[in-house]
C-alpha cells in the first residue's frame, strides 16, 4: 500500500513539476507513512527523536541493541536489519560512519536493496566518499528506488535541536520529498545537484574550514610572536581581507571569543578525529578527479598528525594550542 | 622654529594624555606645518597628494625625476634627497618598495638620519620585514627622533580616494600625532602596539588573506570537478563555516561575483608578484620567531610558483586558474 | 588435468620446504606447461614475449586485438576474455594498467574467477592499490586458487630485455613457483611478505624516489641561483649527506650527467603521468592506514600539477625543468 | 713583519698560478707562523687543538673564559677580543654560531675589521647566511683583507678526529693558503666557487639530507604501517631508486642499523635545533633568490615542531619517532 502510494506520488511530483499545485500538497497530507531510520548513533538517535516528534512512525535498526531502546521507549518499531526496515517502509533514511558502513547496510546480505520496494526514497545522511553515493544511487536505481545522498553540517548539538543544515544531491524531482523529511531534523535544506554533489558540498565546505582554521591558528601563533594583543589582531583580521568563519566566529586562540570551545579548553565542538575524517574523503575524490589541493592536502596531514599527538579528542581548532608550544630551553 | 614648535607638541601631547583636551586642540590647529613625503611610487604619489588636498605644505623627493615633476607641478616643494627633507621637515612619511630602501633613505650617506631634527615624527608606510622597522626605530631614537611603522591596505584604488586603511607601530603618546597626518590619506588608522607591530598586522592579515584565497581556489575547483555548480557552492560555503573573504567578497572563479578581478581576467587589485612579497616577509617572521606556519610556507611558495609562470603581473586571485588548468591528453 | 597438477605441485612444494628437493626439481621440469598472460600493454606484450622465448607456451587476451595479433604471430594461442584463459592455464600473469582493470579482469562477468581452477597461480603485476589486491587474494582464495601480487620496477626498457624487478607478496610457499615464472622476465625477483606488500614496496619505493627527486631539483636549483656550479654541486651532494639516487645516478639537471633524460631534454624514462598515479595509491594507502606523510603528499600534488602544466608527457625528473623557470621582467 | 710576510705571500702565490712552484713550497714552509682563532665552542675548541697539534702557534680569543683556559693551558695565548687578535695575526679563522655573531665579531666595535692588517686572510667556519659572508667579505676587501666562507660538515666527532669537511668560497687564488690551514682541521676541503658558494653548498646539502631524512622516516612508516617488515624495506629501497643516504647509511628506523643514532635512542648525531637553524638558512636564501623550495619549506617547518615538541635535542633522525605515534582510541 505504501509503495503503491509511494509510486503514486512520483507520478504526482512530476505532475507538479508541470504546474499542478493541488495535487502536490494532497500528497504532502498523506505523508505520515512510517519512515525507515538506519544507524542510531550520536547523530541519528536524535534526528530519529525529531522525526517521531514530527509525528512520523518511525522504523528503525541499528547494530546496538541499546541504542534502538530508548528510540522503542519513545514509540518507534525496531526490526533486525535493514532489509526488513526496506520491507515496511517506502522512504528511509542512513546515518552511517564511513563507506563501508554505507555500503554493507545498502548492499550487504541483509541490506535494504535485498527487499527495497519500487519508488522507495533512500536518504543517506552519512558523510561519505561522492563516488560510493553515486554507486549506490546506481544499485538502487537498478531495483527501482531512488537513492539521493544529504550529508548535514552542524553536529550534535544542531541534531538535538533540529538545526542542522542538510546538503542534498540526486534527482531533482525527489528533492521536494526530501525536504519535507528531512526538514524536521534541520533548518536548512540545499538542493546541491546530482548525486554526489551533496557529499561534494559538504566535503568542499569542511576542506576550506580545516584551511581556515589551520590559517587562522599560524596567523594567530605568529601576531602574538611578533608583539600583537590577540583580541587587537582578531579585531584587525576581522574587518580585514583576512576574515574568515574561523576568525570571527571560532576563534581558536583562548581568551579572544567566549561560548567557543578554545574558551572551553577546547572541549565538545569538531573532533579533530571527524576533520581528519573529511579531509582524507576530500583527499580521496581530489585525488580521483586529478585535482591539486596543495594547502588541501597539508591541512589534512596537519589533523592527521594532531590525531596521533594526543588531539584526536579535542576540537578542531585546539590546532592553535598544537601550533603554539614553546620551543625548549 | 619647527624642530622647536615640535619638541612643545610633544609635551603638549603628553599633558593631553592626562585630560588637557583644549591644549591638543590648538596643536592640531597648528600643525598645517610642512610635511615630508619620500618615495613617490604608485602608492606615495596619490598619498602625498591628499595631503597636499588637506592643506599640507609637502616637502617631497624621490629617485626618479619624473615622480617628483606631477608633485611639483601641485604646489610641492621638491629637494634632492632625503637628509634634505629632513633638515625641512618635522614630519616625514616614507612609502618604499622593501627593506634595503628604507634602510637606504633612513641610514644610507644622504638619509633622514644625517639631518634629522629631534622630536621629528618618522611614519613608515612601507611594508617590511618589522625586525628592520625595530632597528630604524632603535637608531632615530639615538638621534632624538621618534619612528613608527604604518604599513597600510588597499592599493592604489583606496590610496587616490583616500580610504587606506594604516595599521601603526610605535610609542603610543604619538599615536594621535601620526593619526592626524594619516587620517588625510586613510579611512582607518588602526593602532597596533609597539614599534614593529604595525608590520606585523599587515602581514599576518596577508598571510591569512592568501592562505584563504588558495584555499578557496582549490576548494571552488575541487567542487566545480565534482559536479557543483561554482555560484551554487560559493552560496553554499558563504553561508557556512568555509566562509572567508575571499569566498563572499573577492571571490576568484569567474562568473561567480561582478565587480571583483576575477570578472576582469583577474586584471586590475593586488598583484601576485606583491602577495609574493609579502609572504617572504611572514616567511622571514615566522623562521626569526621559530613560529611553525606551515600553510603560510606553503602559501609563499605556491605565489612564487606562480610568478615564476607568467601570473606575477595578474591579481593574486588568478590562483584559481593557476590550479585549474585541466590535464592533457 | 592441469589442475591436478597444480593441486599435487603445491603438496610437492609444501614437501620441498621441508628438504624435499629432488621433487621439487622434477615439478620445475614438467613446469613448461601453458601460462595465460591477460594485458599485452606496453609492458604486458614485452613480457608475454620473454615467456615465449622462455619456451612456455602462452595462452593470451587483450582488450586489443592489435595487441593480441603480434603475440598470435609469434606463437601465443589468443582467447577472447580473461575467463576463457582460466579454463586453459592453472598459471595466469596479469598486467593491467589500474585498480578498476584488474578488478573487472578478475571478478567481472568474463572474468578469471569466473573458470579459475582450484590451485590455478595469479600472479598480478599491474601496480595497483594494496587493498586491492587483498580483495582479490580473498576472491581467488574462495575459488581454490591462489593470488599474488608482483609489481615490477624497471619499465618498458627493462621489460625487453627482461631485467625487471619484481615485488612480490603472496603465501612463502608459492613463492618459488612464481618467481620461476618472474624469473624468465627480470633479474630480480624479492619476495615482500603476504599479500599486499609486492605493492606497498613498490608504493614505497616510489613515494621516496619522488620525495628524493624533487628535492634534489629544489636543491640544484638553489645551488645555481646562489652561484655555485651544477657540477660541482652535483659532486659535492653526491660524496656528501645529501646523496640519493636522484642526485648521482638521475641527475635532473641538463649537462651533469649523460645517459639520462635531463640529457635528452626529459625523453624516455618514467613518465611524470605514471609517478603522479604511483603517488596517487601512496596517498591512498597513507589515508587509509592513517599514516602522515607530509613530504610524500606535497609531492603527489607537484606532480599533479606538473600533468596539468605539460609535463605529463616527460620523464619525472624534469620537475627540474618545472621549478626551474625564471620570473618574468 | 707578518702584515709585509703576508703581502708578499701574496704575490708569491700569484706566481705560482703562473708555474712557480719553488716559491710556492717555500711559503708553505714558511707558514708557521701564528694563526688567529676566534670562537671556542663545542666545533672550534677542537678545531684550535688541531692547528697547535700541527705546530701553528694559535692566538685566540671568545666570550666565555673557560673555553679560552683550556686552551691556553695547551699553549695558545688568549687575548682579549676579536680586535687585538686581528692586531697580532694575519690568518684569523672563525667559527661562530650564527650570522648576528659574525656580523660582531668582524664589524662590531671590538671586532676584527677595526685592527685587520693588509693581506690578512680571514677564514670563517660558521655556517651563516650566504648574504652576510658576501658583507662580510665586501668589508674585508676595503680593509685590504681577503675574506673566505668554509663552513664545515661533520660535527664535533670529525672536528675532533681532524675528519671534517670545509666546503670553501672565495677568491680562487687564495684557495691554496685556505686549504694549507684547513687541512689541519679536515680530511676533505673543497673549492666551491666565489664567496658565499661554501655557504651555498652546506645548506643546499643540508636541506636535500633533510628532504631525505623526512622522505625516508615517512617512507619506511608507511611501509611498516603496509606490513612490511623494516629491514626488508630498507634493502629494497637500498638496492633500487628509492635509495639515499638516509635510507642506506644513517636509516632512522630503530633495529634496521647498528652505530647509528636510531639505534641509540636518537642520541648524539646531528641535533634537530641544529637541522631547524640551516633550514632556516636554506629558506632565506630560497626568499631572497625567489627560488621555490616546496619540500624545503616543509621540511623546515616539520623540524621547527620537532623542537617545539620535545625533539630539539635529539638526533634529526627521529623525524620517524615524531611521524610514528600510533592514533589514540
Amino acid at each position: 500500500m505504501a509503495a503503491l502510494f509511494r509510486a503514486s506520488r512520483n507520478l504526482l511530483q512530476r505532475c507538479t513539476r508541470h504546474g499542478d499545485v493541488a495535487l502536490a500538497s494532497s500528497r504532502s497530507m498523506a505523508s505520515k507513512t512510517p519512515v525507515g531510520f538506519i544507524g542510531l548513533g550520536n547523530m541519528g538517535s536524535p534526528m530519529a527523536k525529531n522525526l517521531l516528534k514530527h509525528g512520523y512512525p518511525v522504523i528503525a535498526t541499528d547494530v546496538f541493541p541499546e541504542s534502538c531502546k530508548e528510540l522503542q521507549d519513545l514509540g518507534a518499531q525496531i526490526l533486525d536489519c535493514p532489509a526488513e526496515v526496506a520491507d515496511k517502509a517506502d522512504r528511509i533514511i542512513t546515518m552511517l560512519p564511513s563507506s563501508p558502513n554505507v555500503i554493507e547496510v545498502y548492499n550487504g546480505p541483509n541490506g535494504i536493496l535485498k527487499k527495497v520496494k519500487k519508488g522507495t526514497l533512500l536518504i543517506d545522511s552519512s558523510t561519505i566518499d561522492p563516488s560510493v553515493s553515486k554507486e549506490m544511487a546506481v544499485a538502487a536505481e537498478k531495483m527501482g528506488a531512488v537513492f539521493m545522498d544529504a550529508p548535514v553540517s552542524g553536529g550534535v548539538g544542531a541534531a538535538n535541536l533540529a538545526k542542522l543544515t542538510f546538503m542534498v544531491g540526486g534527482v531533482e524531482e525527489e528533492f521536494t520529498a526530501a525536504k519535507e523529511l528531512l526538514g524536521s531534523m534541520g533548518a536548512n535544506v540545499v538542493y546541491c545537484g546530482p548525486v554526489g554533489t551533496g557529499q561534494a558540498a559538504k566535503i568542499c565546505n569542511n576542506m576550506l574550514l580545516a584551511i581556515g582554521m589551520i590559517g587562522t591558528a599560524e596567523t594567530m601563533n605568529l601576531g602574538i610572536r611578533l608583539g600583537l594583543d590577540p583580541k587587537l589582531l582578531a579585531k584587525i583580521l576581522n574587518m580585514s581581507s583576512g576574515r574568515c568563519w574561523s576568525s570571527d566566529t571560532y576563534n581558536p586562540v583562548p581568551g579572544v571569543m567566549e561560548g567557543v570551545p578554545s574558551a572551553n579548553n577546547y572541549q565538545g565542538g569538531f573532533g579533530t578525529t571527524l576533520m581528519a575524517k573529511d579531509l582524507g574523503l576530500a583527499q580521496d575524490s581530489a585525488t580521483n578527479t586529478k585535482t591539486p589541493v596543495l594547502l588541501g592536502s597539508l591541512a589534512h596531514q596537519i589533523y592527521r598528525m594532531m590525531c596521533a599527538r594526543g588531539y584526536a579528542g579535542k576540537d578542531f581548532s585546539s590546532v592553535f594550542q598544537f601550533l603554539r608550544e614553546e620551543e625548549g630551553q
